[in-house]
């Protein structure tokens, strides 16, 4: 094990996972189960089938399979893009003067631009093994979006995007992007639903956000024949989808007998986090080995480190089932000024539960420490990271420079989710200096919590 | 060599590269010597030290070492993104129903998002290696500007950059990612130079060219103590360093047995073409095999197909040395509605004279028939390519249709130079059949020719 370490550990394509790790299988109290909001029991797998393709719904209930297999066409598609390299920093180690080993993830080395297209294309491809014409979803920042349009190109299905209006008027290249894989993007809240009508009635001048947009792509999607809904986080099928990043990272390290102390991911409804820690948590859950796990999430929309544990509601329009998750309430939304992604008001009931089992730390940032530690790494790194992939950045360094202090060798691992070629503006704003940063008030927590279903 | 060949062909680090190939070492009849333009004699190394780094002045003379070495820490950058992919078009042959086997090299995978950093970062260590403070360049697209930022802020050099103005109006973003690297970024025509003054006084509401800002970055370095002048394309040092390109990509198919009966480029200066040829072409030029090489222009700025070989100013301001090329003239500019790259007014000398010496193909392509090949390009490949990769990916499709029509399983190897997230705008009007296409007259051929120095 003596081998130097490269840059980028590369591995081939045989090397490629054949099954994706199921890491509910691995937890002795499993999530809570997502409730029918009308009869609050448990949703069944004929319930769920209603609005997500029917294998995906059987995923969504399976907590007991440690593994699933990845079909034939979906590992062929990951070949196109997969295994993604995972790289030594040892450029950034050396920029930091840390005695700390850094690597990281990198899942931007795609066209969408970040990890979510590991879903997209299983979803996809289930919906086309189904006989579906096609899927609709909502996407805010628009990686998701783009992600889906990718694969729904690659299968011939069609895609209806409903991206939140907002996102859709200020970054109208996403949706070229999208265009160019041949979806169709309608603006959130639009006139083509009866909840979006409903709340441009109600709010006639709203931008919109992600809850409304999921509102109107599962009424689309219920309302159509040959049509289902695909979410890109949340869901515990997007999390199995995800282990991908975590069941290659642990291969590439294994090759060359490292062992992360620290595993660090940036969280928003958790899908990266979720499969990043995959691999190692199912190891920590077995007693086999033990890591410290920190998921970073942004100081405006602080779900875990400042959320209740409690079942609330998934959307706005209150169509979707309930969840248990750390929640700031469905209807919170984060400050306009907070520049990326991570502005879901939940988080993944697994990545919840385990929180809730004290087997991960999470902690919260402010975004103008954020770009500061996004554009220190791409200057040292090359790398243009995504807001969103920057908070895990943050934490890492943070984590390195505690390193330096105490002369600890530390080995830290973190999610490189994406690139932030479409977040200029918000570069932008760093540069200028005119970036500002938000913390909720105790009061403004209040409100979205006074939201939460009394059970 | 019956194993099956994978989709994306990776090299391991210890594959990269050790030495650039110098094409020019193994052509009879040389390139032209580039020529000062007030005594008309070549260029000695001591004159063209004025402007260049010393050791890039000696790399663009050498017309005979067939091999030069690459420095440690410019392999050290190279291994951050480097080797970069081989990948195997399966899916594009798939969609297209060809025998033809197509294979692309891949310079996309770093946030340059393009090949340019290869020749940037090696021109940037010169920079360091000879004590200078910093260097001055154009960027027209922003491609190279982007890339040099980036090699410029690792080896914490300062960087002036020229940027079209039109460019720099309409791409703001690339204009950010610079600003995120460090570089600092002018519009120009300037009023910082004297070239700069005389421009806008002559013509107060120019958009600007790439050759005038040439002229402005080159009065900068020579005028300026510590700082030189780099260029990203047309000069035989940058052919030299993209050698890498070609070396990889012979290297990779070497290890399978395969054999490309085609190689195809896009060609606007040459920087990506002269690399992705170079080990193929030296090959043919010792007889040792033969290759069939496509160049391929815009029909909108078509300087080997319908330009004159001749003597000719490099820049508008007429500050630099002549080169003889195919050439539209230093004063022709495309029309506006000219979408990508490729807007330069020569051809390298050295592909110019192989061109001459009926060594290559050249092809001229109209832009919407680029843009479509772009779009079934990205729907079954997942990568969005820039507009300038495209004109290759346009000819690859053409000779696999070609091979639908004869049955041939031709070999098709093309260079994918870059991706084009910051082209949507150009996306968004084909998108929307805005898209036009220009091809000059040859009225409008005569103009740029009648500015041919007569020598």
């Amino acid at each position: 094990m003596n081998q130097e370490i490269p840059y980028k550990i590369y591995l081939d394509e045989t090397e490629l996972p054949r099954q994706w790790l199921n890491l509910r299988a691995f937890m002795g109290e499993k999530p809570a189960p997502l409730l029918n909001p009308a009869t609050l029991t448990p949703m069944t797998e004929e319930e769920l089938s209603q609005v997500f393709c029917t294998e995906l719904a059987k995923q969504e209930l399976d907590d007991t399979s440690p593994y699933i297999d990845i079909p034939e066409e979906i590992r062929n598609f990951y070949k196109m893009y997969r295994p993604a390299p995972l790289v030594r920093a040892y450029c950034l180690e050396k920029a930091l003067g840390t005695p700390a080993k850094i690597y990281y993830k990198f899942e931007g080395n795609n066209t969408s631009g970040s990890h979510k297209l590991n879903s997209a294309i299983a979803q996809a491809y289930y919906a086309k093994q189904q006989g579906l014409k096609g899927v609709t979803t909502e996407t805010g920042a628009g990686q998701w979006g783009t992600a889906l349009s990718m694969a729904c190109s690659y299968f011939g299905l069609d895609c209806k995007v409903y991206m939140v209006k907002v996102s859709y008027e200020q970054k109208p290249f996403r949706r070229e992007v999208m265009r160019t894989y041949g979806a169709n993007v309608t603006p959130s809240p639009s006139n083509t639903t009866n909840v979006g009508r409903k709340i441009l009635e109600e709010f006639p001048g709203t931008t919109g956000s992600l809850g409304c947009a999921i509102s109107e792509a599962v009424e689309v999607a219920v309302g159509t024949e040959g049509y289902r809904y695909v979410l890109g986080s949340v869901l515990n099928q997007v999390l199995l989808h995800q282990s991908v990043i975590g069941l290659e990272a642990k291969t590439a390290l294994d090759k060359y007998g490292v062992k992360p102390d620290i595993v660090i991911g940036c969280a928003g409804g958790g899908s990266n986090l979720g499969g990043l820690i995959a691999p190692f948590m199912a190891e920590k859950l077995q007693g086999k080995a033990d890591y410290h796990f920190i998921a970073v999430e942004p100081a405006s929309c602080p779900s875990l480190t400042r959320g209740k544990y409690a079942y609330d509601f998934c959307d706005t329009g209150k169509v979707c089932p309930l969840a248990k998750m750390y929640t700031l309430g469905s209807g919170f939304i984060p400050s306009a000024n907070h520049a990326g992604g991570l502005r879901y008001h939940g988080m993944t009931p697994t990545l919840s539960e385990l929180y809730a089992q004290g087997l991960m730390e999470a902690r919260a940032v402010e975004q103008t420490s954020v770009f500061q530690a996004a554009e220190q790494f791409a200057r040292v790194e090359g790398i243009l990271p995504a807001p969103e992939s920057s908070h895990a950045i943050r934490v890492a360094i943070d984590e390195a420079l505690k390193c330096k202090e105490t002369g600890e060798e530390k080995t830290i691992l973190f999610g490189l989710t994406g690139t932030g070629y479409f977040d200029m503006v918000a570069y932008e704003k760093f540069h200028d200096g005119k970036m500002t940063d938000y913390i909720p008030t105790d009061e403004d927590l209040a409100k979205g919590f006074a939201g939460l279903p009394k059970l």
